[in-house]
């Protein structure tokens, strides 16, 4: 895969939010009820992900943490904090073959954790993890126009949006909105 | 779903090359060889698709048909000339819930059968069985930007480039090379 590897952070950002120590460390077999905590909300809205609403703990884990793949192939984090899971993501190679020095991540957070900067912890983190793997750069395929939220906190992480799909994604209230592809050299 | 539904065009067009009875089908389990044929040489030759060029018939096959997906979700077709499968192209949602509405192809013709028109009428053939099934556009994710007979077939039927990756490809001769999304509405 080539690339400028660089060393792996692995310790606890503080956050200033509550000054409690927040970990970001891969995610373990034993985590999957806390991931799923996590997932179960934000598919239920259906406002950010394109995948269906009402996906069952079995489905959502399934996609999220590939089980089925190799590890170093899908990576799945979790950000926790006193052994509660606020915030998960995932890193895989956006593609094959040629295409396979390109990553793609997907982040969520709790719902009652937003606003504390874990996404952008996590993002971090995802950056420095895919330097750590050789990658080349960060795609994302799938951002939602509407999740203003996101695209402003990936445009200040660095990423450019590279591709804009005209109303690629059914909001439940907005309707037929545009979706992002955005994207990363590291 | 929704969408303009129309009548799926089953005929066989004419190709004027040879004047010999082109069809394009649905393809069935007794047409895995002759689809490996076509997929095979292009694979192999890493050149237009972003998979291993290493792929064995087995994950070639597995990849294209998606045997494990239900019937009308991921669909395959084969154009023929004298019982011999000259191209293939699958067809399914590119995303799923809120992105369902928007489908993705991917073509093959085997190299003996290139500049006949093979492309262009399964092109023509996926726009109106898109249509058929209610998918509102099609994307394309992930066009080589080398691959300038697939960029101009694509833009003649209609699609436009809305976004452009940079380095996406790692081609086997020209270097890293981008990768374009192209979205026709139906």
């Amino acid at each position: 895969m080539g690339g400028s590897a660089q060393p792996r952070e692995l310790t606890a950002p503080r956050l200033s939010a509550n000054d409690a120590a927040m970990l970001i460390r891969p995610a373990q077999a034993s985590d999957a009820e806390g991931i799923w905590r996590v997932l179960q909300p934000t598919l239920a809205a259906g406002e950010t992900y394109a995948l269906p609403p009402d996906m069952n703990r079995e489905q959502a884990l399934a996609y999220w943490t590939r089980a089925d793949e190799s590890p170093g192939e899908h990576d799945v984090f979790i950000a926790e904090e006193r052994d509660v899971v606020l915030g998960t993501y995932f890193i895989r190679p956006n593609q094959l073959g040629g295409g396979s020095h390109v990553a793609n991540c997907a982040y969520m957070v709790a719902p009652a954790a937003t606003g504390r900067g874990i996404a952008q912890a996590m993002c971090e983190h995802s950056l420095g993890h895919a330097r750590s793997r050789g990658f080349l750069a960060i795609q994302f395929n799938f951002v939602v126009s509407t999740n203003e939220r996101a695209v402003r906190l990936w445009e200040h992480a660095g990423f450019k949006v590279v591709g804009r799909v005209p109303k690629a994604f059914r909001h439940p209230t907005s309707g037929l909105v545009d979706a992002l592809v955005m994207h990363q050299f590291l």
